[in-house]
C-alpha cells in the first residue's frame, strides 16, 4: 500500500497556493496530514481541502516539525527564511519562488524535463519560474533529437502571473475605461496601466538592460536543460489577460528537423498538446488554457528566416503549469521514485 | 507661392480615412478642393473637414477627375477597381491598401526611409502595412551605419487595426465578461475572443503556415529596403488594445555597432523618438503613443543570445503612422520634391 504523506502549503491564501491546495485534491495526493501556512498578515483566513476547512497558521521556524512535503509560495523572502528550517526538519520543500532556482546546490525542475535533477536535492527543490516552465516542456524532445542552439522568446503573460491584486487591478482599471474613456487610472501593482493596455516590464530592470523576468528565462533554460550552450533573449511583456501565459518561440536547432517531425515529438511528450491546424483556425488563446494542465502548442512553422530554424506558439495555464502543478508533480515523482 | 491641390479621400467614413482627414487639417495640407468618397453603403454620411461638411459621395469611376491626389483607405478590392481608374485620370493614388504592395511596378514608401522610390511611380504609389511601417523606421539608421542580416518580430497588435468593428467587439465583448466572467462572447470580426485574451492570427493563414499579416512584414521589409538578403521571420498577434501596435523586434546587424550608437542614431532619425530609461521605468506602451506621430522605441539592449544583436520594443499609433499620416506624409514629400 502507498504511503501518505503530511504536507504543508506556504502561501497557502495566495493564487498559487490555492491552485497547490486544488491541485493536491485533483491529483488525488497521497496526503495523512495537511497543513495551511502563510505570514502573519494573512494568517488565521480559512481554506477548504478535501471538504474540510482548515485555519491557516502563522509559518513559523517550528511549523516543519512532523511535514515531509513543503509546498512553498508565499514570496522569495518568506522562501528565504522558512525553507532551510524545513528542510533542516526533514520537511522537503517545494519551492515556487526565485528565492534557490540559481543556487547551484538547489535542483530546478520540471519533472518531465529533468527529472534526474530531483535526487541530487538537499532539502530544497527549486520550481522554475512560469515563463520558462511552459517553454522548456515542448522544447525538450526537439533538445533531445536535434540540439539547440539559440532561442528568441517574447512573452504574453497575464496579470495573475503578479498576484491576485494585479487581476483586481485590470478588472478595476477596465470598469473605469469602460466608464469613462478619459478616465486616469492608477497603476499600483503593475507598473503602468494594463487595462486595453501593454506593459514590457515584468520584475526589476538589471544592469545589461533585461528585466529579472528576462534573466530568468536565460539562465533557468540553461540550468534546466544543463547546457549553457544554449542562448537565449527573452522580451517579458504584460498583456491584459488573467490568466494563462502566451509565448513566441524562434527556436534554432543544431540539426535540420523537419515540422512534421517537431509536430509528432511535441504532441507525444507528455502533458504537452498540439493545438495546430491553421487551415480550421486551430491555435490555442489564453482563454482556452486556463485551468488546463496542458501545455498547448500551435502555429508550428518551419522559420523562413534562417536554416534549422522553428517558429511556435506556446500558451499554458500559468498557475498550474508554471507554478502549482509543476510542484505537485515534483512531488509525486519524488514518491514513484521512492525519493521521499 | 505654393500650388493647392484637390484632393480625395476613398473610405472616408472609415477608421483610417478619417485619420487622415485629421492630418491634412493637423498638417495644414495645401487642399484646394476636399472631396470625400465612400463605397455605396457608407456613402451619403457626413464628414467635417476644416469646419465644413461635406457629404460623402460613392465612388464611380468619373469621380477622380479634375482629382490631383487620392488617398485610399477603403480596402484592397475598392482599390483594385479605383486605384487605376483614378491614375488613368491624373490623380495620383496613394493607397493605404494591400492591394498594390507588391506590385514590381509600384513603390512602397514610407517617406522617411526610401523616397527615392518615390520618383519611379505611375500613378500608384502604396503605404505599407502598419505594423512594416513602424518597424522599418527606426531600423533605417541602423542598415544605413551596420546593415541589417536578420530581424525576429513577434507584434502586439490594437484591435484599431481590424477596423472600427472589431474595436467596438473588444468593449462589447469586455463589458460581457465584467458582468458575467462565464458569458459566452461572439467573435464575428476577430478570429477568436479578444477581450483578455491574445489571439495570434492577423489576417488568413498562407500555405507556409504564415500568416499574410506576417509575410507581408517579410516581403514589404525587403521591398522597402530594397534589399533581398534582409531575413525575416514574424509572429503577428491581436491583443486586446484599441490603438497602438507594439512589438518586439531582434536584430542581428552585419557589422558591431554599440547599444550607445543605436541610441543616438535612432533618436537622430525623423520621426523616431527613444523613450528609454529602464532605471525610471521609461519605455513606450500604446496608450501613451495614440494619437502621435512618432516612432517610440524603448527596450534597446545589446542581445545576449548572439553576436551583434540588438533587442528593442517599438510602439507606435497604427492609424497614423502605419497608414493615415504615412500616406499624406508621402503626398507632402511629392509636394516638396516637386513631383506633383
Amino acid at each position: 500500500m502507498a504511503n501518505n504523506y503530511n504536507v504543508c502549503v506556504l502561501g497557502a491564501t495566495g493564487m498559487v497556493g490555492k491552485e497547490m491546495i486544488k491541485i493536491l485534491e485533483e491529483q488525488n495526493f497521497p496526503v495523512a496530514r495537511f497543513l495551511p501556512l502563510a505570514s502573519e498578515r494573512t494568517a488565521g483566513s480559512k481554506v477548504t481541502f478535501r471538504g474540510k476547512e482548515y485555519t491557516v497558521e502563522e509559518a513559523k521556524p517550528g511549523s516543519f516539525k512532523d511535514m515531509q512535503i513543503g509546498l512553498f509560495s508565499a514570496g522569495a523572502k518568506v522562501s528565504k527564511v522558512f525553507a532551510p528550517e524545513a528542510a533542516k526538519a526533514g520537511c522537503v520543500v517545494i519551492d515556487n519562488t526565485s528565492q534557490f532556482r540559481m543556487d547551484p546546490s538547489v535542483p530546478l525542475v520540471v519533472p518531465e524535463v529533468n527529472p534526474q535533477a530531483i535526487k541530487r536535492h538537499k532539502g530544497i527543490i527549486a520550481n522554475p519560474n512560469c515563463s520558462t516552465a511552459q517553454m522548456v516542456l515542448p522544447l525538450k524532445p526537439i533538445y533531445d533529437k536535434a540540439g539547440i542552439e539559440r532561442i528568441v522568446v517574447s512573452t504574453y503573460q497575464s496579470t495573475s502571473g503578479w498576484g491576485k491584486e494585479a487581476i483586481a487591478e485590470m478588472y478595476d482599471q477596465t470598469k473605469k475605461l469602460l466608464a469613462d474613456p478619459r478616465a486616469r487610472v492608477e497603476a499600483k501593482y503593475i507598473f503602468k496601466q494594463i487595462a486595453f493596455n501593454c506593459v514590457p516590464q515584468i520584475d526589476q530592470f538589471t544592469d545589461n538592460g533585461y528585466t529579472k523576468e528576462e534573466m530568468k528565462m536565460y539562465d533557468e533554460t540553461r540550468k534546466i536543460f544543463e547546457d549553457d550552450n544554449i542562448q537565449v533573449t527573452a522580451t517579458c511583456v504584460r498583456v491584459p489577460v488573467a490568466i494563462g501565459h502566451s509565448e513566441t518561440v524562434n527556436v534554432k536547432t543544431r540539426k535540420k528537423i523537419s515540422i512534421a517531425e517537431v509536430r509528432k515529438l511535441i504532441g507525444s511528450f507528455p502533458t504537452c498538446v498540439v493545438m495546430d491546424d491553421p487551415a480550421k483556425g486551430i491555435y490555442p488563446t489564453p482563454i482556452e488554457c486556463e485551468g488546463r494542465n496542458e501545455t498547448f502548442v500551435g502555429r508550428i512553422r518551419e522559420d523562413i528566416s534562417q536554416e534549422n530554424g522553428i517558429d511556435m506558439w506556446i500558451v499554458s495555464d500559468n498557475l498550474r503549469r508554471g507554478a502549482a502543478l509543476n510542484a505537485v508533480l515534483i512531488a509525486q515523482k519524488m514518491i514513484t521514485d521512492k525519493l521521499i
